[in-house]
């Protein structure tokens, strides 16, 4: 994973007996682009979801008075044209077309359609590409499709990718706060698919800087599909949904009120957990508890690690497996006739929802449990410690929790890829059940420490110390 | 899917326009098995779990005095020997060995080890059995995983299938209170896969009505695999668990004590509701109930419907696709280290049970709108009326909620197949999520009506009123 750059900082960073290679954002680092992106007059971002907008109004900002241009390319009768002209992308000026024009006549194509698009698009698209092209993906999930059905990029273009670890809104929005906090934006992981000129790299780097990454490391596209995907299912929407449902039942049952049954359940994730971890880590939210908060805290992680890791390793299991991907082409052409199934309709999200206050410490006991699962999931699957962290961490507490924080579940689910959004429905009802049938059962009684022994001497403790300060310490507000 | 035979009579019957062709059992027809067995002089059960055991222990009765064996397969250092041995099964006179051995010396090798061996073990058995042998199975799951994986079954045998419509224990049970009435017993469907001397189509139907089938129908490998995965996964074991266990929730949150709560959301099911369907079917549920309960049950069923019928689509998908298969071996595989969890650790099942004489029409409505829209999945994909009733209707009622009712859902699920086990908690918490967030929004609005219009016309109601009567009144006693 070792990689150089001819234009930017590559530094190493020890995290837990491992190396990594990394490089630092930041504006200063914006008058670079242009040489950086050698060769590149045009890019295409072909796609207005929440990551074409947000990357396609950043990169413009990033790259204004440059001479690149970026236009956005729409299928023909995209209901997101009004949008994408709000935006300042115009027909007339050219910058704003047809997706396959736009992948024509562009030097970096950025395909940030659906995934559901992209597979059913691909050899259209394919064959739009001029030779010599770079075609840039913020995902691993073509390639893995490209691997289930035995196919490979064409030949004659470069292929990278650029994955922020973090949804389009608050790609967005952390960007503009950028320009009062340098370096504010979302982490990105970048891979080498392809690289027909040996410029690659580089124009990775600039893309990601350029986007506003406080910083970018280096994966796999097979690395950034695994662990993304797996993390959506788990922590970063499907576990969460499912945790904070299943509390909500076992707080309502036991007396509480609506409110107060919130506020313990999800408020609790939301507010002093997801602070307290981005500010200060994991350990940080036991170590802010004390006798018998703290007690519950260690009761709830014990119970819960284990069940929260079997299902993150089965999740894992059928992704790197394939079937989740199929699983996800299957419904998405079901879809056509079914609209998803809303998210946000359970007496939870429907029931007041008055600020009590509360806090409960089994809530941190359980989340905090969840999380060190999937990092030891990763980890036991051998990804690189950056990816791990923001995956499974960064992610969810800089980017994701802040939404679900200020609306709800269906406000941080749906505003993700519908492959998330698919994942997040399928897997979200495992977690609660999981909690339901295992969990409290085993909290009731005397469950075995040595999870939360395991937890106290974790190296993700330390690998999130030497990250946390990459990144400055801006507050999303959404 | 018309057939002949040269010992059973062969009936011809009318079900919702359509035709099918079945053959009636009874212990009147035993005399008739060794012609229709003809060339069988062993048979070999590899297996002894719920369905061999019941199996070998049937066909040992019904074939008593014939002169032909039934003999038992086990692995080797099978933990199942003792209990073979117990039911006098034994190496000593050779009516148990080793698997391999058996699978060479019989004539009909019914293999009915769990779905997980057959796949890991197929090349070996296929290996063992003698040219001109017939291969049986009990389920389409081989079949499945050989489409998967490419091939085909070995040369110079007949391969068959009789699959009965319930869970082994039913199968006994039922068989031996056949003695007193005569017919008792389980439905069961029978397809041919190859036949190599133009003996099978007798030879399955000798065996099903060896083991006890009231009537037997003819499927395909395909089409049983496809409603016996789908049936199991929604309202048979995954629909009915997921719908308790929310209702449990439901009417726990609304104040409800434990046994209020179990009563209204699961002795409602399991004993009002499944014995009238059983003795007078589905409308049976809703012309008993009268005005302020009629329109529990109706809006109950209105909102349910299409959240239900869209969980089962998206399972017959899953399922067609082969998806659901390969979860099924890369789960088994984890299973070697990681045991199933328990499926009965939730507050429903381990709280008070007392007997409070509750029942509720909303669970009414719930239930038989899931039952409905299964049944509705199965018509849509072209599976024969016998078995669709018998896989979404009568299957449940005669053999499956006597076990839950008698003891808890594990009890149930836990002793069903393991791809069943897996499929349950699988897909329950997916019908547990349905209701939380879909069927109980629209149930406390005003729900379209057109499913309840679409009930009462439904063409299911005659196909029951016809096959009902094809089996006696028994009443299983767990």
């Amino acid at each position: 994973m070792t990689f150089t750059s001819d234009v930017f900082d590559v530094e190493t960073i020890e995290l837990a007996g491992t190396t990594e290679h990394i490089v630092r954002g930041g504006r200063h680092l914006f008058g670079a682009l242009p040489r950086a992106f050698a060769g590149v007059r045009r890019i295409g971002v072909l796609g207005w979801g929440p990551q074409g907008r947000a990357q396609a109004l950043n990169l413009r900002d990033s790259l204004a008075d440059t001479g690149i241009t970026v236009t956005v390319g729409l299928r023909p009768g995209s209901s997101s044209a009004a949008d994408a002209e709000a935006h300042g992308f115009h027909r007339a000026d050219g910058t704003l077309g047809d997706w396959l024009d736009v992948a024509a006549t562009s030097d970096l194509v950025l395909l940030l359609v659906s995934d559901a698009a992209q597979v059913a698009h691909r050899a259209e698209i394919f064959a739009a590409l001029r030779p010599g092209a770079t075609l840039g993906l913020s995902h691993g999930f073509l390639a893995g499709h490209l691997a289930n059905e035995g196919l490979d990029w064409p030949a004659g273009i470069s292929v990278i990718a650029v994955c922020p670890k973090g949804m389009g809104d608050s790609l967005r929005r952390l960007y503009r706060q950028g320009a009062d906090v340098d370096g504010a934006g979302i982490n990105a992981s970048f891979a080498v698919a392809a690289d027909h000129d040996g410029y690659a790299v580089d124009r990775a780097l600039a893309w990601s800087i350029a986007i506003g990454s406080p910083y970018t490391f280096r994966t796999t596209l097979d690395d950034e599909r695994l662990s993304d995907i797996v993390g959506e299912r788990a922590i970063l929407l499907g576990g969460v949904h499912g945790i904070v449902e299943s509390l909500y039942q076992r707080y309502r049952t036991a007396g509480a009120t609506p409110p107060e049954a919130y506020d313990r359940a999800c408020a609790t994730v939301t507010d002093p957990v997801a602070r307290t971890i981005s500010r200060a880590g994991l350990r940080a939210v036991r170590d802010g508890l004390s006798g018998p908060e703290r007690a519950d805290f260690d009761r709830a992680y014990a119970a819960s690690y284990r069940p929260c890791r079997d299902l993150v390793e089965e999740i894992y299991d059928e992704v790197a497996d394939g079937n989740e991907l199929r699983s996800v082409v299957l419904n998405s052409r079901r879809l056509a006739r079914t609209p998803l199934a809303p998210v946000s309709g359970s007496a939870m999200w429907t029931g007041e929802r008055a600020a009590t206050g509360l806090t409960d410490p089994f809530t941190a006991g359980v989340f905090v449990a969840a999380m060190v699962a999937q990092v030891d999931v990763l980890a036991a699957h051998g990804h690189p410690w950056s990816e791990i962290v923001n995956e499974s961490v960064i992610e969810a507490v800089d980017s994701l929790l802040p939404y679900m924080r200020a609306r709800d579940v269906s406000y941080m689910v749906d505003n993700c890829s519908v492959t998330a959004r698919l994942g997040a429905r399928k897997w979200g009802p495992r977690f609660a059940a999981a909690l339901d049938q295992v969990v409290y059962p085993a909290a009731d009684g005397t469950p075995d420490p040595a999870p939360v022994d395991a937890f106290l001497d974790h190296p993700v403790h330390d690998v999130l110390a030497r990250l946390a300060p990459l990144r400055p310490p801006v507050d999303i507000s959404v």
